[in-house]
C-alpha cells in the first residue's frame, strides 16, 4: 500500500485484491489497475486548480505564460518580463537548462539563467517557470522556479517524474511528441502517485507524416483530456507552429478547443535568439495575440484577469 | 500550352521554356513548374469567393454546411434540413454515394438519395452538397447538387479531379488522411488547371500514431493553407472527433484557426444512423454549436449571416 | 444475397440474419459482417496461387516483377525487358497511365505505352503488368496487360475496385500509404466479392513522421498479412527507398519477412528517367539484387525459378 | 575546445571559426556544426567494432543478444541464460530497472536483478546487458553489466547521454519510437562527444498510424544508418512485433536489411512473464530463430560464430 496526501485528502493506494483498513478522512483508492486514476475526472469530479506562485491555473479562466525560449542575458529577460507583464501575461517562462537535439547546440546558461529569472520575478512580480532536465538539479531549480517544466523529450523519464512527486512545486507536464494521450495522463499519474498533485498538462504538438509546420498541434487531445482529467490543461502554440506567422491562429485554436491557458515564446529580437529563432513572437505580436485571446475568452465565457 | 478561363481571366499555361504569344486580357502563367500556382495566394492576391447555390463561401465570413452522413429516407433528410436551416446553417449536406471501408457496409441510396436532397432543397431553400465517387456519375450528381464533395480517399484520384475541372459546379475538396498539405493544394491545382476555379479546401483530420480520437484534426494545416491559397478553407469537426462529445470543441478550434466555415454531421436520431452513428450531432447539440460559433465569429471579427 | 464464383467454388454471400437455400457444390458465406472474409486464411486455409500470364505467384516461391517506372519509348522498354529477363525476372512492369502529384508532371504515354508493353512481351515472353487509373480505361488496359496494378492512391477508390471484380485479369493491389493493414485486406475483399479472386497484395511503404527515406517500408505488415490471407503478398522496395542506394537491402528485408516476391523499378539510364529518377536500379544493380535474392531464397527454403 | 580520446585517436573538437593548435597524433574536428560527425562514416571510414565483454559486435558478423524482458528470479534468468547460450546467443539481456508506462506496473527488481544477471554470467560465460534509467544508478549498473542499454523513452534524455560518455562501458542506444534517424545519430554523437566511442545503435520500431503490430519496424532506417555510421547497428524484433507469432519474420528482415545483430526477448514460460508476456519467445522458438538466422547469415556472406 502507498500513502499520499493530495488535494486535501489522505489517500491509500492498494494493489488489486489487497484488503486495507483505512480511517476517516482517508479516501481509499481501491483495486488499482494499470490505468490512470488519481488524475482522472471519474475519480475526482471537481476541477483542481494549480497555483503557480500566488496565481491560479484553473478551469473557467485563461492563464498565459510567456517569455523567451532561452534566458540569454539580463537585459533580454528583464525587458521581456516587463513587456509580457504589461500585455497581461500571468507568468514568465525562460529556459536555463535546454534539451538540444545536437550536442553542439547552446545548452543553456544553467544556474546563471535561474538567477536572472529570479531577478525578472523581482522586477515584475510575475512567477517564473523553467525546465528541469537533470534530477540532480531539482533542489537548484526548485529554489528559483515557481513551477517546473518537464520537456516533451522527458515525458516518459520515469526517474524524473518520480522525483518531481516530491518537488514541492507545480509541474508543467509537456506531452511527448511521440506519445499517446493515455501515456501523457499516466505520466501525470506518476507525479501524483509520488505525492505531487499540482500537475498542469501541456499539449505542444506531435510528430506526424506532415511536416509543413514543425509539429502537428493536437487540439483533439486538448478536447479529450479536458473531459477526462480534473487537472488544468494548457497549450503551447510556438513549437507546433515553428514559425511566428502561425503562432496566433494556433494559440486561438488551443483556447477554442477548451484549454485553460497558453505557454508561448516571446523574445525582444527573435531573429537574433540563440534558439527557436523562427518561432518566437515579437512584443508587438504578443500584444496582438493577447488582444485576440481576450476577445476569444469573452466569447467562450471565460475569465481573463 | 493550356487555355483556361478562371476567376474572370483568360489564362494560358505554358510549359517551362516555351514561347507563347498572348493578348490582352490574357494573364499568362509562364514557366510552369511542378508546384501549385493557380491556387496560390502569391499568384492571385485577393481572396476568391466560391458560390454554393446563391450563397457565398468567402474570407471574412462563417459558412456552415450541416446534415446527415447518409441520406436515409425522406423524413430523415427533410426534418434535418428544416432543423439545421432554423438553427442558421447555410447549406445542407447528405451522402448518396458512400465510400465504405468494407464492401459489406451500406453503400448509399444512390440516385434516390440525390432526389431526396433535391426535395430537401425545395422544402428549405438550402443549397445541397453531396459526394461524387464514380466519374461516370458526374452528370447525375451535377444535376442535383449545388456543390460536389471529393472524399478524403479520392483526394488523389486524379482521373476524378480532372473530370471535376469540367463539372460546372463548385468542389469541396477534402484532404486525404494520409496526404500532406502540399499534395492537397496540388489536388486543388488539378481541378483549377482543368477549368474549375470553384474549389473549397476541407480539412478533416489526418492519420497519426495517436488514435484516441478517430483522426487528428490538423489546425496547423488550416492556418497554413489560409495564408497560402486565395480559395476558401473550411473544416470538418465530425470525422476527427469520431464521437459527438468532442465535435463542438473541434468545431470552435477550426474557426479560431482561421477557417471560413464548417461542414458538420447532424442527424435526427444519431444512435440509429446507418453510418457514423457515434459522431453525428443531435439537433440540440447542433443548436448549441451554432450559438457558440456565432459568439466566436463575433470575437474573431467575422460575419455570420 | 450475392453470387460469385471464386477459387473453384460457387459462393453465396448472405447478409447477417438472412436465410438462404444453397445446393452443392455451393460454399456459403453465412452471416457476413463488415470484416474481411473471402480473403482471410481462416475462411480458406490453403494458399491461393495467382497466375500472371502463364506464370504463378504463390507461397513457397519468389516471383520478381521488374521494369521502369514509366514506359518512355520503344528502345527503353525493350532493352529493359531483355535485361531483366536475362537476369531472371518473371514479369515486366511499366507505367502507361501515371498518377502524379502535380498536374504539371508527365502523365504517361497512355495507349501508346500499352502497345510498347505488348511489344516487349512479344520480344521476351515476359507477361506485363501496368497501372489502371481511370475505370473507363479498363477494357483498354485489360486488352494489353497480363495483370493490372492498383496504385497506392487508389487503394480505396471503391468504384475502381468494384469494376476490377469483373476485370478478368489478376490485380496487384498496392497498399495506400495512409492505410491500415485491415483497410488493405478489405480493399482486396472488394475485388474478390465482386468476382475476382486473383488478388496479389503489394506492400510499398507508409507515411510516417520519419522522412529519411521516401516512405517507411512496413515489413511487419508483410509478416502479418502472410499469416492472415491465403492470397500472395509481395513487396515494392523502390518507393520506400526513394533512392537506389537503399533498394537492395529493402528488397532482401521484404523477402526475409516472408513475402512471395518483389516488384522493383529498373531503368537503362535512371538519372534520365522521366519519373522516379533517383530510385530506379541500373541493370547492373538489378543483377546484383537478383544474385542476392537467389541466395536468400535458398536460405529461406523457397523456389526461385 | 573539447578534448576526447576515441577509437585510438586524441581528438580536439573546436567550435566554428575557432583557431586551435594541435599536435600529432591529434585528429582535429574542425568547424563543428550541429550535425553529427564523430559517429558518421564520412568522418571515420572504417567500421568500428564494439566489445561487449570479450565479444565483438561488428560489421560482417551477426551478434545475438537474448534473454527475458525482466529478470524475475534466479531460476528464470539462469535457465534462460543456459538455453540461449546453448542455442548460440552471444550475450544475455535482462531488465532490472524497467521503464513502465503505468506507475502501477512492475518496476523491476533493481540491484537484486543485477546480481542475478551477474550470476547468470558466471554460470554461462555470456556477457550481460541491462537498461539504465536513473543516472544516479550508473556506478551500480556499470559494476554488474557488460553493456548498458538506453531505452527508447530515454533516447533524448541528454543528461543521461552525457553521463554515459563517462560510463566506461559500451552503450546499446535504442531509437526512440517518436524520433527521426537524424536525432538517433545525434544521440549517439552526445555519447561519443562526451568520451564514449562504444555505441551500438538499436532499431526497435517507431510509432505510426498503423497499430496492427505494436510498433512499425523501420528496416529502411537500418539500411540508411548502416551506410552513414561506422558504428554497429542491430535490431530488436520483439517490441515491434508485440506478439511472438511475428518475431521470427521481423528478426530475419532486420538481418537481411543489413543489421549487425539482434536483441530479442526469450522467456522460459512467456505467458507467465511479468512484463511483455505476449512477445517473448519460448526456448523452442528461439532455437528455430537461431537456425534460420544462421542460414540467412550464410546467404548474406556474414560470420555467425
Amino acid at each position: 500500500a502507498w500513502y499520499i496526501e493530495l488535494w486535501g485528502h489522505y489517500i491509500v493506494a492498494t494493489p488489486p485484491g489487497a484488503r486495507t483498513e483505512v480511517k476517516t478522512p482517508v479516501k481509499a483508492v481501491v483495486e488499482l489497475k494499470t490505468d490512470y486514476q488519481l488524475v482522472s475526472r471519474e475519480w475526482k469530479r471537481d476541477p483542481t486548480p494549480v497555483f503557480i506562485g500566488d496565481r491560479e491555473v484553473r478551469e473557467g479562466k485563461v492563464f498565459i505564460i510567456a517569455g523567451p525560449c532561452s534566458v540569454e542575458g539580463e537585459e533580454q529577460i528583464i525587458s521581456t518580463a516587463l513587456a509580457v507583464k504589461e500585455a497581461g501575461a500571468h507568468a514568465l517562462r525562460g529556459g536555463a537548462f535546454k534539451p538540444r537535439t545536437s550536442p553542439y547546440a547552446f545548452q543553456g546558461l544553467g544556474e546563471a539563467g535561474l538567477k536572472l529569472l529570479a531577478k525578472a520575478r523581482e522586477a515584475t512580480g510575475l512567477p517564473v517557470t523553467t525546465e528541469l532536465m537533470d534530477p540532480e538539479d531539482l533542489p537548484l531549480v526548485a529554489k528559483y522556479a515557481d513551477a517546473i517544466q518537464v520537456g516533451a523529450r522527458n515525458m516518459q523519464n520515469f526517474t524524473l517524474l518520480k522525483k518531481l512527486g516530491r518537488a514541492g512545486k507545480p509541474i508543467l507536464l509537456k506531452r511527448g511528441f511521440g506519445n499517446t494521450v493515455e501515456e501523457w495522463l499516466l505520466a501525470g499519474e506518476y507525479v501524483a502517485l509520488h505525492g505531487n498533485g499540482g500537475v498542469v498538462f501541456v499539449e505542444r504538438g506531435i510528430r506526424t507524416f506532415d511536416r509543413t509546420l514543425r509539429f502537428t498541434l493536437d487540439v483533439g487531445a486538448i478536447a479529450y483530456v479536458k473531459q477526462h482529467t480534473h487537472l488544468p490543461v494548457i497549450g503551447d502554440p510556438s513549437h507546433p507552429a515553428g514559425d511566428r506567422r502561425y503562432v496566433i491562429p494556433l494559440a486561438l485554436a488551443i483556447l477554442a478547443a477548451g484549454a485553460d491557458g497558453l505557454i508561448v515564446e516571446v523574445h525582444p529580437d527573435p531573429d537574433k535568439a540563440w534558439s527557436d529563432a523562427k518561432q518566437q513572437l515579437t512584443f508587438d505580436q504578443f500584444r496582438e495575440l493577447m488582444a485576440k485571446a481576450r476577445e476569444l475568452a469573452r466569447a467562450l465565457g471565460k475569465e481573463f484577469p
